[in-house]
């Protein structure tokens, strides 16, 4: 089953789209990865999939801790999807996609930024060989975003003028992405690239809670996946946190309007 | 002391402007600690910085094997740089800094695409407050590197049409980078961006011998730093490797016609 689908069975499983970033403010190895276990343990029922990010595995080591945490969200059932936004050469790339992959990471996301030859195409490839899924960045959701993927890019075939996340969109479905990262602070944006996109490739919209995103803005303008991370890690009580994110998402894609 | 005089007189005391890129093929951590260790001892005498990718951070971990790694280079006076292509939103940008710099690293490697407000703000403030360096990717080595950095981009100031890397120099220049990536494989794009640059950002130029870029060629076009990787780590006496390098650029920049 492929990582797109296999997110498809997650979510239906867990009849949730919300995926935990277990992003944690510095501390010690240690109470780290006490902090994610516990967090993971007691907001599971209520997600469908895991993002991590190098919040924990600098501290914590990839081989090491996280690898620990990677297989407590296997034994629930949660797809694992490493935030590494992989932007490197192509020799560089694959290195760092075997070595997410091997250590257990379901997918990997990646910056289409750095082009397909020598660029991405040997982290597809290495998702491909391994089973693994590949998503990419098309606008993300901090404030500076318009700096780079909202800029206006003439294409080389038709001279024509668009934007950089229209560019990245084609991309998506031309090297057949298995998600595309929208942020949830623009859901203009979500439901412009969602026209594009369509159902092929499913959007995930980071920056819900903390960054300012409204999860029902994200499931109105058509993001599939909800991510959320210090607006549950940080709440006082993570589990009510995710139960209400997770309802309140659910809410409102009852109330979807038919797809485009 | 700045990151950017200290690189300087790194140079100048080892008489080579050469940084090795301490890239290993995959391997156990163990034979990839012993075998870093060793190239590091042998090839020191004839480099002036080192520089770390993934492929030593995710099996060997930062706070295990590489910050020994690091240790052993700031013995040789080394300075030591992360090109970890930072492209995340500031939050999570100033924990990867941070984590980076605590280790020891000197200098991170930032991709300008992700902006400046809530993109690298973070990171330059973060190495400001350590006395640490930033490098800025400006023009990329691989074959793919014309889809993002070599695109054409209408800027919204002045509505003309500029190459993504004449945009990237600018910015390079107004956020007050330690130096700029421009890949050894494109002498003509690093001639361009030197007149821009000029010594106020010195240029960092990666891909020499595997990746096909000539030092000699580099040198003349106005990089001051020369990154080898697998040129040496994987050539039959590393230590021979390094040397002819430093000899080869030395003697092209003794020859070098004046800066611009």
């Amino acid at each position: 089953m492929s990582f797109k689908l296999r997110m498809e069975a997650a979510a239906e499983n867990a009849r949730s789209n919300l995926v935990l970033a277990l992003d944690l403010p510095p501390n010690t190895p240690e109470k780290l990865f006490a902090t994610s276990k516990n967090l993971l343990e007691t907001v599971q029922p209520h997600i469908c999939a895991v993002k991590f990010n190098r919040h924990l595995i600098l501290p914590l080591g990839l081989f090491d801790g996280v690898q620990q945490l990677l297989k407590q969200a296997q034994n629930h059932g949660l797809p694992t999807i490493m935030d590494c936004k992989i932007n490197d050469i192509g020799n560089t790339n694959r290195i760092i996609a075997e070595h997410y992959f091997q250590a257990g990471f379901d997918a990997v996301i990646a910056n289409p930024f750095v082009g397909w030859e020598e660029g991405l195409h040997p982290v597809f490839e290495t998702a491909d060989q391994m089973n693994r899924g590949v998503i990419l960045l098309v606008y993300m959701s901090h404030k500076g975003a318009w700096e780079g993927y909202g800029q206006n890019v003439v294409t080389k075939k038709t001279g024509k003028s668009l934007r950089q996340y229209e560019v990245f969109a084609e991309k998506a479905l031309a090297w057949g992405a298995d998600g595309a990262v929208v942020g949830a602070t623009y859901p203009e944006k979500i439901r412009e690239l969602h026209s594009i996109l369509t159902e092929k490739v499913p959007i995930y919209s980071p920056g819900i809670g903390a960054q300012g995103g409204n999860i029902e803005a994200a499931v109105r303008s058509g993001s599939t996946y909800f991510i959320v991370g210090r607006a549950i890690t940080q709440a006082e009580n993570p589990s009510q946190a995710a139960e209400n994110f997770k309802r309140a998402a659910n809410m409102a894609r009852r109330n979807r309007p038919c797809e485009v």
